[in-house]
């Protein structure tokens, strides 16, 4: 796993790779509640083709560099055989969902999926990632994550091993 | 499938049903970062019983008519036998959905569902509806859809053959 | 099931628990539209192992509380086994959604899943949860939820007897 924080520039980052991404643009503090937006991308390269990924203190950081005290705060995939879900940190647990998944939206045999046919064998990963969803939306109070005691923010990769990124947005004041 | 915008006044549309929906009221524009919100709803009426339909360019129509530049966009469906969704825009996959779906939460037979005793059929399109999810949360920034490169928005309609809304609601400024 | 709106200083509340929620703290009210946002917890306590409340009520105070006219509303389990959603207050239907998910997610034998070998029995819930969603969003319009018809948003409990929270999140003006 690579991380990649936005790049101002679209430079080319050292991981080698060209960083698309937007620059960070938070509006101008202020003190009477007009409302601030900000957005960053976080960036992932798993080495095998499933992996769930903690991306609560990043998520956190994002929230630190927004100056937002009080809103929302929405973390999408941006590819569509991934997900952003929010659940328990316990290992037993994730190999429950791996095998759970795959008993759901089976990988193999590929051939039972028109998708497979436009020469992809990942339309078993945008059935899992419909399962475990697309995006998070979490609630910014005192300028934190409003969180239940066990609550933490994954990233859920169903189709590894290559650049994937997830967007940070928080809107707020 | 036929579209029909908000209807200011509660008119009859062209397209012969009274139309209910509430005006379009995008606050007054302004520079200094107060927020806007902006209402919209979408129409369909899908022939058969299940369908999926690209909405994503009149979901950028409703981010240009609400001049909002930087914040959230809600986009769900209003009834509960039907689905908002943000996938690929492949025929294939979207066969693939079909027969899934129907795996996990069959039509037939009617009768094994309770809810269909209340005189509907329809109890699987609330289960299928459940799987792909009432909404999607989207982030807007320099006055576009903010999203990865295949990131398309789906209307699922699970039990067609009426007029059906979906609701788009832009916050930001 | 016992109902705890938030306690501005974290006093014992009647029903003998401590409430660590944190005081609701609307903004100062403008017509200027300055963006505005507000939280509230609601609390449960489940008798048995799994149920489906309806919560739609409980949200419509937090809006009236809020003074929020326009914008969007949150509201998430702050537990890794509950889910909230949307959709039909019909008894049938939700004894179809029981028996569905402990289908997909059944809960015996507890031996099937590694999340059970930490002194849990909970696993299932994790993913009925999952199954079910986490959160809603919804849009704010003059004030009220902006719901088609048949809209109601549920609590939903897969693992009960205990006290548990919801969040409710306004952001607006």
């Amino acid at each position: 796993m690579r991380w990649h924080d936005a790049a101002p520039e679209g430079h080319v980052t050292s991981a080698g790779h060209i960083d698309d991404s937007r620059p960070v643009v938070p509006l101008p503090k202020s003190d009477n509640g007009s409302v601030k937006s900000f957005r960053k991308e976080l960036w992932f390269e798993v080495p095998g083709r499933r992996a769930f990924l903690n991306i609560t203190s990043e998520v956190q950081t994002c929230l630190r560099e927004s100056g937002v005290r009080g809103g929302l705060v929405l973390v999408n995939a941006m590819h569509i055989t991934a997900s952003v879900f929010i659940n328990d940190d316990e290992p037993g647990l994730h190999a429950d969902y791996e095998k759970w998944l795959e008993k759901l939206a089976p990988h193999a045999p590929t051939s039972q999926y028109l998708h497979n046919r436009t020469g992809e064998d990942n339309a078993d990963a945008h059935l899992k990632r419909t399962i475990m969803g697309r995006e998070v939306v979490a609630a910014i109070t005192n300028g934190k994550l409003d969180f239940g005691q066990w609550e933490q923010i994954f990233y859920g990769e169903f189709d590894g091993q290559r650049n994937k990124r997830v967007l940070v947005k928080i809107i707020g004041e």
